[in-house]
């Protein structure tokens, strides 16, 4: 038992899923939820995932709690950690499951007295209470944002807790992390919306006769447009630079189309191949083990 | 039995998989197999995917058969069509599963007596003997290009063929196939490669800390180079146009997000998450039949 109660503010896809891991692992024996929807955390509350339901009341869901879990849009998390910073247990640990980290961890950290910031990378394009399951996180890896004053207990305890949900923890510095998932995240769901859209501009109906290398590079287009929002804002210097880095990659493969230079588009395709490939032996070797 | 005797030129995962497909449907008897590896060949008629290897030999491959289907990279269509010519069998029907049509399909109908253009939607990033399976047809669309000079008895019986492999058959004329399939496989694959190599310039290192998002949005980066650089230069057109529209699509995102327009922003996203959306609803509707 490492947390005899935890408060998962926020119980969509993530944060229900982690309440299912806790329960399932046995490291935690009781679990408050906080949302803006009753609905929504009644249904929760249906399936087992939380014990209690507190919509619309924050500070009422942390009360108590040792582990408190911001589970929301990041959109929102300095407003609710300031709500409920007053009713937060003696003691306890507090953590996000946000994708930004940067700025919002040190912010965090001034608001709340013993904050570590935490970014599973699982879930997907998925999202909502009916998806959620123990299951995401296995393999999955978790970042955990350390910084010059992260209480390093609370940090070995999150460490603990996502190691036994089945997550690769690893620590990462909140700026640093913040540009890796520019590039190998964030980057590539503008990529996709842009890709759906230039598709509409030209006959959305089109999009019948689309194949499975259609549907996999664009399945991260129907992520949830508001969270997505919100991450372009807090991220934005890296994504601009991002941005402009794939812009040059994709007009050198348009300028080798244009002026007819198989043998340096090839060359191109085959560099993104083999770094490409990397992923499914990294894969093999987790199979494997 | 459709036709008696197949010739496969280019045993690899397209071209094995239709021979597996014909051979399980009882739709063919005999399979001669061409490719340029004999080792290749071997390997396939050790699994029982063909029965006789002509390593280099397109005409002897070719001899005798009722059914002819190129199945090499689309660069040597027209090379190896010249070559057979004067091996077809009187009356054989030939055919091909290049994912270029337009141009080529007319210039095959000059070369060839009987030839109708095919293009089954399967396969995606993975290549060779080794993946090749039956079951890659089972619910794909498959494509054929009729022209006004194609053969009708012929067309018909491929188009029997592909339903009998698993496959939703479609007519299209071979220059709309072209442009529909610029946009919605050529395009994304190019923006796949482009998404990898920027993270290739950022440090290749860095690809490891990606998820299943960006696992997904790049697996196509792992096709075939070479197949690619074919269909660049025989797409040239169609592509350049559409990869002017995506990077208007991406600009406009690029400039939202510099300018901090969140509104427009997630209106730009949520257009794409309902465009997108189709496609799951399209999968719900084929498994409710």
């Amino acid at each position: 038992m490492l947390f005899r109660k935890t408060a998962i503010l926020g119980v969509g896809l993530l944060g229900g899923s982690l309440a299912l891991a806790l329960r399932k692992k046995g490291l935690t024996e009781e679990i408050s939820g906080f949302g803006r929807s009753a609905e929504n955390l009644e249904k929760a509350k249906a399936r087992g995932i939380i014990d209690s339901c507190h919509p619309n009341d924050p500070a009422g869901a942390a009360a108590g709690a040792d582990l408190v879990v911001l589970a929301t849009p990041v959109g929102a998390f300095t407003q609710i950690a300031k709500a409920i910073k007053n009713s937060l247990k003696e003691g306890s640990v507090q953590t996000d499951l946000g994708s930004l980290k940067g700025r919002l961890v040190y912010d965090l950290q001034e608001i709340w007295p013993r904050y570590v910031g935490c970014h599973p990378i699982a879930g997907g394009e998925r999202a909502g209470i009916g998806a959620a399951s123990e299951r995401i996180f296995e393999g999955s890896r978790c970042i955990i944002t350390k910084t010059g004053k992260s209480d390093a207990e609370a940090a070995d305890m999150l460490a603990g807790l996502w190691s036994a949900a089945g997550c690769r923890v690893e620590f990462m510095d909140p700026f640093v992390h913040d540009e890796v998932y520019a590039l190998v995240s964030h980057l590539p769901h503008l990529v996709a919306y842009a890709l759906v859209n230039t598709v509409g501009d030209a006959n959305g109906d089109l999009i019948e006769f689309a194949g499975n290398g259609f549907k996999d590079s664009t399945r991260i287009a129907m992520s949830s447009p508001e969270l997505w929002r919100d991450v372009c804002q807090l991220n934005r210097d890296n994504l601009l630079r991002f941005i402009g880095s794939f812009k040059k990659n994709l007009e050198r493969i348009e300028a080798f189309i244009g002026n007819r230079q198989p043998g340096e588009l090839e060359r191109e395709f085959d560099s993104a191949r083999r770094l490409r490939s990397r992923l499914e032996n990294e894969n093999e070797n987790e199979s494997n083990r």
